[in-house]
């Protein structure tokens, strides 16, 4: 079952003025739609990042692939390692940790990887978590995922969900979000006010929610002393603390003494990061996040990985539409070491705007049933992709870049990494 | 795509009488053969070990899994453990490490797991190395497995092989194996000779064929100060050491100092023993064995580890007949890292000898090219299976205890372990 030919679309969606350690989400996010064209007629879908230098890399890549048959993942990996190998694509917003030849790999492989996955499930007429050992639970819990936000983009309408600045405001946007989705458990993303403005809407959010596990996350926005000082603060009321502070020795010395475990995506994320994190002890959970961890065969390895060692395992995200949302659901439920409820950045997207036939993705109580389709069990919707591929035509962006665009909105801003 | 019926068929063949550090291979080996019987009529194979104990075991899981799905394996896991979880079977040899809860879970797992494999690459009518992210080698190499051999059991015939009990005896032995199979490596089975005539064993093969990796394995039968003395003086000579002495900490304290690898597939033969035996730093190669590692998938995802954390890869054999060297093959074909020849008793067993339709795996220069057909790419013979099964009800052997079978024969044997 060769691949005859791949197209990667660019796309962008509305983001909202979501506010993080180095700036502001620009008004749109942007991503990239992978359709392989097979020589049976099945197309597999993928979706990953879809900045400039990255769609670049797709290109080369899917030239590279072309002709390769999509059971032969091995092959299809060590092609696009060929092809964009040797160089490493770093993001504008510097959200994931550092950049590397191999994540860079890892990346461009994932978005083909898993398009061969849906295309072999679509084939043999099995989802995707079968070709994975099959589903071990058939519900996805999801995390709230909060964020101080702006009202609107400057010139902009504003959004639904209003402002949410201080610890009224998330807890009022807490209620909003788990009112719609019933979510479980709640991650606050923090780094953007000083340490005691997050701690107390975290008691804030602890007050409102009292039975929800809480998280924080300021993307290392925060020196050791720091660190140290608000998991002390916080002890007995977060389940984990993300990415406190920056680098794998920072990690571990906050870990010696912070009371709760510490998680990230930022000090592990490529698989070099793996051995001196797990030497150091830096990290109590890993953030998977298949984009940039080679897919979802490489993520169940990441996590048979952290089983072995102790580790806990949750699901790190970006801003995605539902084709990413589907891998997530599929590669999840066919995880047996999976400790937490995953991140995902759905609810900030607009309900209108996505590239697949709604319906077969629904959040119920906090989680996704896994889709009962073969393959991925999202079908492309072409009239939706080629809206938000004019929409990426006509919005002028082309990375995303939180710090460049606060400047442009605050000159003089700096990013607060680490900031406190 | 269901199982419908279990079943499982103990199978004996004959085994030379092969020499090692606890014993002599007893006159027949063991085996199970696992038939899946599903729903549609796919029948999936499975191969596994055979002592009784075992064969209880295996039963015990065959009715937890029955009715359940072969793709989903994760619960078919599940099931097992539940069956089977919390006692510990012990084989009666010994060479493989010690036994735990844990490793007699993914032992027993792991024979339905290849059966559910065969069945599902036979259900899509692809090789089960597709179901495993497809093959990056269409040959898998083995290594020679050389053994200090008599040349009949006690009051039996001799074999084609005749005696080998010196340096010249091994390399008769190597020599006529290299030139039936074209092995491009060969491993010497010690343990059986005070290491000086097992020194001279090796450098008798290092002169007699001066390109081949050599490897020696006295399944720990030397204290640390005996394993570094024969280091040093095999320094340049072996490619691996294997198991030169017992345990984590004594192979930690040996690789400190041995100029070469060491190997192992006794001190680290369970999920639990990783996280020690990397971080002292006992092991360079990993010699996995999908039949106590849980199966090819977790299997695969060892070997994903091994590559994190910079330890090469080998494959363990016992054994075995067609069904699992098939597995072995398709395994080895979809793993990327593989650093080494596997091994294999393939050559021990008579040619005559097998359950499945022969044809199907052949060696040449060393190497067992994957075979075209859909699932493991073997066909049961039953009435091979059939005479095989006869045997095993006639010889009334029950269990492998080269110790006890040893000790039959020469009453006061001791195994040497640690002899030296």
């Amino acid at each position: 079952m060769k691949i005859r030919q791949v197209t990667v679309t660019p796309v962008a969606f509305h983001d909202p003025a979501l506010l993080n350690a180095v700036g502001v989400h620009e008004p749109y996010a942007l991503r990239s739609i992978i359709q392989l064209h097979c020589d049976d007629g099945v197309v597999g879908l993928g979706e990953s990042y879809g900045d400039d230098a990255f769609l670049a890399l797709l290109e080369a890549a899917a030239d590279a692939i072309t002709g390769l048959d999509v059971f032969h993942l091995g092959l299809i990996e060590q092609a696009v390692s060929r092809a964009v190998g040797g160089g490493a694509f770093a993001d504008s917003h510097g959200l994931t940790g550092g950049s590397s030849s191999s994540k860079t790999v890892l990346s461009v492989f994932s978005a083909f990887e898993v398009a061969c996955l849906d295309a072999q499930g679509k084939s043999v007429g099995r989802p995707v978590a079968d070709l994975l050992g099959g589903a071990v639970r058939d519900r996805v819990p999801f995390s709230a995922y909060l964020f101080y936000k702006w009202a609107a983009h400057p010139g902009g309408a504003e959004d639904e969900w209003g402002a949410a600045l201080d610890p009224d405001g998330i807890v009022r946007q807490a209620r909003r979000m788990i009112d719609r989705y019933g979510f479980g458990a709640v991650k606050l993303k923090g780094g953007v006010f000083p340490p005691e403005e997050e701690i107390e809407a975290i008691r804030a959010l602890r007050a409102a929610f009292p039975d929800l596990p809480l998280r924080l996350d300021p993307n290392a926005a925060w020196t050791v002393p720091t660190s140290l000082k608000v998991a002390t603060e916080l002890d007995g009321v977060l389940e984990y603390l993300e990415d406190p502070t920056a680098g794998i020795e920072g990690m571990a010395e906050v870990a010696r003494q912070a009371p709760m475990p510490l998680a990230t995506n930022m000090c592990v994320v490529a698989p070099e990061h793996l051995a001196p994190g797990l030497k150091q002890q830096a990290i109590g959970v890993l953030l998977s996040d298949h984009h940039y961890w080679g897919g979802l065969r490489h993520s169940q390895q990441v996590s048979a990985l952290c089983a072995t060692f102790g580790v806990g395992l949750s699901m790190h995200s970006n801003s995605h539409l539902g084709i990413s949302l589907a891998a997530m659901v599929q590669l999840a439920a066919a995880t047996q070491h999976l400790s937490y409820a995953c991140d995902t950045h759905w609810p900030w997207k607009r309900e209108d705007e996505d590239v697949i036939v709604p319906g077969a993705l629904t959040f119920r109580e906090g989680a996704v049933a896994l889709p009962s389709g073969p393959g991925l069990g999202v079908e492309l919707d072409q009239d939706a992709l080629d809206r938000l591929h004019r929409l990426y035509l006509d919005c002028g962006q082309r990375r995303r870049d939180d710090t460049a665009y606060m400047q442009r909105l605050h000159p003089g801003y700096q990013p607060h990494t680490p900031g406190w």
